[in-house]
């Protein structure tokens, strides 16, 4: 496979460079992540360039490998944007990996078909206000009473990705049997995007709502595999969901990295280029550091999830580290522009603000570090 | 004096409390900052309080002390829109220091009067785009010629906070002689507001902008002091304006730490509160230090400005510590709020956005470490 | 009393500058400890100077307050053979306060001429191996059972700093009532010095031992203070103890920088001074910094307690802050000497391990962390 | 070659654990590393094991590469006298790695016998003291002039590793041909060794000692390599002795991770056990990801040395990251610890002042990160 991904890697990566990036000042890209038409217009050129989704089983060819999926979204993560445009960004990607795994028949020729092909989007409705489901689901409060033939879903859902514009749902609901996943078309009067939110980060399309259900009905056909396996299912969807962020926002700080570097090498103070003084030079290389080791973690894990291991610990590793590092290679960018850093004028200021979201999305670092203690405890327990 | 600085302190306090605290969900409050509305709605409320520019000297009262401004600005602070709403926000605050100890009876009777009033906003032209002024302000790029009666500018400046709706300019251009500063009003068709800037920081009216001089014609009686001593001029202005953005921010982020605490105490998460998990209390705790810590530290400085030493060292060690500190402590709030954080529901994403500008508005961290490095070089060499 | 803390400071400096700096390459500074030979040359010397135990009463004066002891303690701890030298070293520094406060007249008569004067050195018997007391006080495990006229108390302790050649020992052991302090000579055959630990630090005589009590017999004229009373006792020392390790520390710090900015100064590499690489001048710069935030936060918390306060909160933010960053500085000046760093060849090696220590003793920073975050908790449900 | 060296890994680690450890404490292993006795014994050991400089070519198998190395080095890296015990320790493993690049045959069969079979020590005579050559290998100062038949060399190295014992020296001198490669025996006349010095590090046989040559003459055939190649040949040596370090050491915080894990597991604070206070936790999670880190970059770059390249970037990418990870895991344990942490009681605390020298050893932090940043500039202006 190693020249498939090299191939692909090179062409996301010029694809990146040449339809993408050119957008990135495109006043269409406004606060609650790029608009549905500017959406369209970067699928569209993915389209063109054969580079929708293309981690998936194409005609000639397998699924990518998560190993040569990281080499293929840093490259699409060099633009904020990318990922998008090439269908492969949160919640999408992370949604088609679970009903790939846990769908049935029925269900995936329904939905898969037009979410591979970039043509709808989805939302995966898990976190909630106010003291309910967040880094802790056990606290889930959205509840599904069973009625005749199927169930009866109501709660309030927050920080939803996507909600505006979003096609499909799949909810997360609380039953006698535990937590369980639904799916439904969000186009329902029973399902209310109250609003939407105002956030550091914006590379989203849609960005974050908050999203009530009334007494939404759902037909026991549309529960996603079983009733009470919905944490389960959930942790199916996890480790991989958090390592693709790991792989789309590397290339978003090597991105950074870049236009600082360029910078770090064009502006003169005090005498000498940025560059030449120690205080920015240092910077740049632990950059370069930071970004190394972010690769390699995310590496490292992804071999292990092609190995088959749920990579439940590593890829808590992986996302704590790459996470923190990422960030750091952001704030030191924003830091060596100096008042360039602090506008929209370069790409680095929306890097930051995403990447500053990172370190909280997908599990806060705290209960990552939380959850590789408590490994540790039980490998300590075991005479390791 | 400690009397009236307490009793103003107290006021201040409530004053934000009741009435600035609750404005700042206004949908007014935008990317480019509080809308001139209300920024006059906020002034009205402060003039009703008597609250307007309070450090300057009063009918029955002299100036404040630095030391007594700590107290006031850091409790006007509370609020990013505090220090508006008071009129101690820079740049005016920072334009009246240096118009008080440079400008002329004359200049001092036309401008002083409507800048300490808060009728009036406003703007210092000193910092260029490509590779001109910056944190090495020898790199002044705009040139004003001399002309029969006055000078003739031309250049053009960025990142300059506050520029529309300004009436008021100080412009600072090269000459034979050195770099000059000069007085205009802002509504001039020499004057070009060519766009704003979106940044990450979005407290104070008007934004940040890119203004263009086109031939600006400014009369001799218009010089600021004496031609060829702006940079002189521009030290007077830096190291008390240094220290009231450290006073001033200290509140804020205050305010972060109090928003981040209570919901500490009353998220739950894992089986108890939010605070009871040590991941969270140690930051607590480090916010607490950091916050200490960054008002000793500008009280320190404070009191060497009082005694009339010229805090130049000082000022930069207070200010790279104390923008630091007060990062660290927006940073934590927003891991602490989780999800939250990233979201504007709360005051502490606009906070944390402040405070990461902080670390490079009058310059960056390292120009200051590069400031600080060269006097202990000068301390060893002189035997210290 | 601030004529005579400058001039005592001053004198102290100058002491510590003539007399103590030359012996410290003296082969009778061990690896646990000045000797006790070098200990009685340094009091000796001490004593000629009119600098013993310089913060108690005297007989022209009261004792110092804890600000002017921050001063006079800094600049004894310019090295860190002077505090031993001056006698305000731990243990004894700490005992002395302890006694005064709780000692009944005989003890007091008994105890403190001859621990004040320097003749006799003291030990406290707090911290126990094996799952014993240590930063939970409550785990005690050293038992105190009641027979005629008196106590029988078996236990053994660890970490005792100075056992080797202490004349007095304050023994806390657990009764029916509580933890409850005692009093004996050291020079007992139920006390058994089993062995001297090696340890990172060693800079205190006698350095810290582990030490038995075997059927211990101690008379009731012989408890300190009232049965039971141990804990709150122990708090009594603690605050002010943490305090002076500050202090003393922050003057061993200032050393480090010292040390190191004179080297960085004369050591040539890549074609020019060390300094003014960025690298390393960056790293004096924050020495600067972390040096006076130590200093201003122990002021702070000095004149809390000198104005009655406990000082509980702010002991613990003090001690964790200042242990913090004058660690910080040790490592810095280790770094910047570079391969000299590593040596004894300068003083910078051993202040680098005391402070490593300084991290640990009186608390390790977690636990201090801890015990801010309750605060917190409390003051948040007070409504604060 | 995977079978071998998991065997081989298998074994070291099996020895390690049963035969050097139990070693750990004996008195032997003085301040300047273990005695000649203690190390002969060490050696004994694992000539019995067939453990002796493994990485070598063998009669049944070639040398290891340097990622099989990788795993060996750390399986005997776990404790600090590992890596002697094999004779794969600095400064021999890299002088034999520079003997088999750059000697001549018959200097070859004279030296790298005695060497390999682990009867022989030797030295590095490179840096210098008095502003001579350190990082900076420019500044070298010892001169070799040009005799009748050879040389005579003049100067004063220091920070020389294994001095004391050791047979065979490599010096490094200056001639007018630039800097130059000498060899000699060590047990001459002219080559006295003037003192051991103190230092943080105590794990290598020897210590660290300053040396001087007194006209020390030295035949044209004992010239290694060519004249004026010296610097060429110390970066052949640089690179992958730079690696080894971060192998043996990543074994070192492993071991110290190990201890701290296992004792947060059995030891009791404030009602529960260390490791379920999140303070205590959280760093041991960041231990397991500092170390795994540590592990990938050496991993990847001793790739990259095994494909044949200079890795002259990467090997400084990875000495800064490897040196300050692992130190920061040290000095985490030393925390977890307590105040055992601070005693030698376990062997964390020698680890901890290891790992503390690694940070300059083979060049400091800064020097690297200097080397990168130039590194970066050269990348832009070549259009990266």
């Amino acid at each position: 496979m190693a020249g498939i991904a090299d191939e692909l890697v090179e062409r996301t990566a010029r694809f990146v460079r040449e339809q993408v990036i050119p957008l990135e000042q495109d006043a269409r890209w406004g606060a609650h992540g790029p608009s549905s038409e500017l959406v369209e217009e970067l699928r569209a050129a993915a389209r063109r360039a054969g580079l929708v989704a293309p981690h998936l089983a194409q005609e000639d060819r397998p699924a990518l490998s998560m190993r040569d999926m990281a080499e293929v979204f840093r490259a699409a993560g060099y633009s904020p944007l990318g990922p998008v445009a090439l269908n492969i960004a949160a919640p999408d990607e992370g949604n088609m990996h679970l009903l790939e795994r846990v769908a049935n028949d029925e269900q995936k020729a329904q939905l898969l078909g037009p979410l591979a092909s970039g043509e709808a989007r989805s939302v995966f409705l898990m976190t909630e206000p106010d003291n309910g489901a967040g880094s802790d689901p056990s606290l889930l409060r959205t509840r599904a009473e069973p009625v005749q033939g199927g169930w009866r879903i109501t709660g309030r859902k927050w920080l939803i990705t996507g909600a505006v514009g979003a096609r499909f749902a799949i909810i997360m609901a609380t039953t006698e049997a535990g937590a369980t996943m639904f799916l439904s078309k969000m186009e329902r009067p029973e399902i209310v995007i109250e609003r939407v939110l105002d956030t550091l980060d914006s590379a989203l399309p849609g960005g974050h709502a908050v999203v009530s259900l009334h007494d939404l009905y759902i037909a026991d056909s549309d529960v996603l595999g079983e009733v009470g396996q919905g944490l389960r299912y959930a942790q199916v969807r996890l480790a991989p969901a958090r390592l693709t962020h790991c792989m789309r926002w590397t290339g978003a700080a090597r991105r950074a990295h870049d236009v600082a570097a360029r910078y770090a090498c064009e502006r003169m103070a005090f005498g000498k280029q940025l560059i030449d003084h120690e205080g920015v030079g240092f910077m740049l290389a632990d950059n370069l550091i930071d970004l190394k080791s972010a690769e390699l973690l995310t590496d490292w894990c992804a071999d292990i999830l092609d190995a088959g291991g749920r990579g439940s610990q590593e890829s808590s590793m992986a996302k704590v580290a790459v996470s923190e590092a990422l960030y750091r290679v952001a704030d030191r960018c924003v830091q060596i522009l100096g008042g360039l850093g602090v506008t929209r004028d370069t790409i680095v200021e929306r890097v930051f603000r995403e990447l500053r979201a990172f370190r909280i999305y997908d599990g806060p670092s705290e209960v990552h570090r939380w959850s590789i203690a408590n490994k540790i405890k039980r490998d300590v327990a075991a005479g390791g």
